[in-house]
């Protein structure tokens, strides 16, 4: 328990001091890995989302292949769909829900679903890759926010201009509201689990609020999250554990006052914004997590590690975990993604 | 020459004072029209640029059914590309780019197109839509940024993640300003033949500059930005006709200090962020455009003019033209662009 809650990664998250920065990476258990892409040549996406071997392997790919400070469970946010009563299909161009819920009596019919007796291979993931892990790196968990499973739920899958999810907010805003309270409960009781099963740290991910206008934020998207992490910290497993829990936001500029006021104890920040200005926006009582664009992996390594001191040098050294602003994307070379993480475990902060 | 300088869509872009806001909307000539889905439904998209009484026939439809304030004219940003040497194809997925540029030496192919030569249909429509519009309102020409159009240039269409953009930009940035000063210059030249044909006005679209980190935004989009609105501030065309330059980035609220800075007189706003906080933050030099979420549209009328409403008391009386954040979306009903237009011409500073 020492050796735990002695980790880097989750001291940075409790701001307290480091003798360095922690770095992990978003869809750092991915395809850009050649090891990755030999196990998914054999398994669908599902299969490996839903056979704990395979998602134990990949996720200890980069943290014995590239040296992060932190593993992440490797998963889908969508995965509870199904649970709820939502069927859907990952195909090569993207998730697809085979029929979205627009309507009072769709969203009615959705339940809350038991994840141990649900989505049980998750929880065996997490304790296999608990197993795994030695207690080398702390494991985070996972699941998707509120808002941005209901972009899924409604829209039927990625989106440009969310035309049904703006139907249905602007539209019945009152059916909406009680869609997002079903995702925000399905979402906390999943995060309850994966943390009852060892996950030492969660991330909720909002990458798809950034859609909306700053009150629609705070309406549609910030309320539904407040709502999972107060279920969160009223849940023993959670406070006695002391477990952080990371809120991302992918597009937070816009709503950094708010931001700061969700209740987590770290905000992942996108690369569109300076970490510094985020830091002077949201104070002192939060940790950030971020934020090197994921593009910049496409420099050179020279121009990568300047990148990276940039972004040290603008988050200071207490509360910090670096990571890119958004997933690494597939086309990166993993050599690059070897000096952005040299870079990070090189710097210090006293004037180096 | 009298009546056209007193139009309030111009006022409202010099700042002068204005007895209501006035109002227009991106893509006010576009496929939530029925009127516009007839024309679309004998041409293809291509065709309807491509030939001057189509693409004055729609540009039309919205001011003679709906009201606005400014007429602006149907068209499309990669309508120059062909005429620079890519050619591009527009199928209902979205435009493609046959051959995508990204190398030095496809960037040093490329041409700088004299407009009238190449492109002079756009020329043609613009002088049409005059003689038709018999000034009732004025005609706003438009162009893509010059970064937006690397973005198709470089990639070849839409993108999630953008790339071989960002490989280009961080892996040979010499090369990428190479090709954002030919774009610049195809910009500059391009608007200054639509003023000359009787554009009363420019708007500048940057629909993908919010990809960019702060820093980056000022290296790769605004930058040339500046250098277009710069050549146009050095022609006598724009500048003894006092013709107002518009620059919307979309997703400019990590960005405020240097948008306010971009030479623009006025600067389109998304809705992704209060148009009161953009006032803030860039100060009294210039005019503000937006900024209503094209969402708001599915709510209903009663909703639609409360929210109207709220962007107008954010934005003050003076230096202000009303428009949705972006596009309106295919799916729109008609009659609730009416209900937002109504609001606007409903509503008045002086206490209502």
């Amino acid at each position: 328990m020492t050796a735990t809650t002695d980790h880097l990664f989750l001291r940075a998250c409790r701001r307290q001091p480091v003798e360095r920065t922690p770095v992990w990476m978003m869809r750092q258990a991915g395809r850009y890995l050649p090891s990755y892409r030999e196990v998914r040549s054999r398994s669908s996406f599902l299969e490996m989302c839903r056979t704990p071997a395979l998602a134990c392997e990949v996720t200890l790919q980069p943290i014995d292949q590239l040296g992060f400070d932190a593993a992440i469970l490797f998963s889908d946010i969508l995965i509870t769909l199904p649970a709820m009563g939502l069927e859907v299909a990952f195909p090569e161009a993207g998730p697809k829900i085979q029929a979205p819920v627009r309507t009072a009596a769709g969203i009615d019919a959705l339940v809350v679903p038991d994840p141990e007796q649900e989505v049980g291979y998750v929880m065996e993931a997490v304790r296999q890759i608990r197993r795994a892990l030695q207690n080398r790196v702390p494991l985070i968990g996972f699941a998707g926010a509120p808002f941005t499973m209901a972009t899924y739920a409604v829209e039927g899958g990625g989106s440009k201009d969310y035309p049904h999810t703006k139907a249905l907010l602007f539209g019945d805003p009152a059916s909406a509201h009680r869609l997002l309270d079903k995702l925000a409960r399905t979402c906390a009781v999943y995060l309850e689990a994966q943390v009852a099963a060892g996950a030492q740290a969660v991330q909720i991910f909002d990458s798809w609020a950034g859609i909306l206008s700053p009150r629609d934020f705070r309406e549609y998207a910030l309320r539904h999250t407040k709502t999972v992490i107060s279920m969160l910290r009223a849940s023993p497993t959670f406070r006695d554990g002391g477990v952080p829990i990371i809120y991302f936001v992918n597009g937070c500029a816009p709503y950094l006052a708010d931001y700061a006021d969700s209740g987590a104890d770290v905000l992942g920040v996108d690369w569109r914004i300076d970490i510094g200005t985020v830091r002077r926006g949201v104070g002192d009582k939060v940790a950030l997590q971020g934020n090197l664009d994921p593009g910049v992996l496409y420099a050179s390594p020279e121009e990568i590690r300047a990148r990276v001191f940039e972004v040290l040098r603008q988050a200071g050294p207490v509360g910090h975990i670096f990571n890119l602003g958004h997933g690494v994307t597939p086309a990166t070379n993993p050599e690059h993604v070897r000096a952005m993480v040299a870079a990070v475990h090189e710097y210090r902060h006293d004037g180096k």
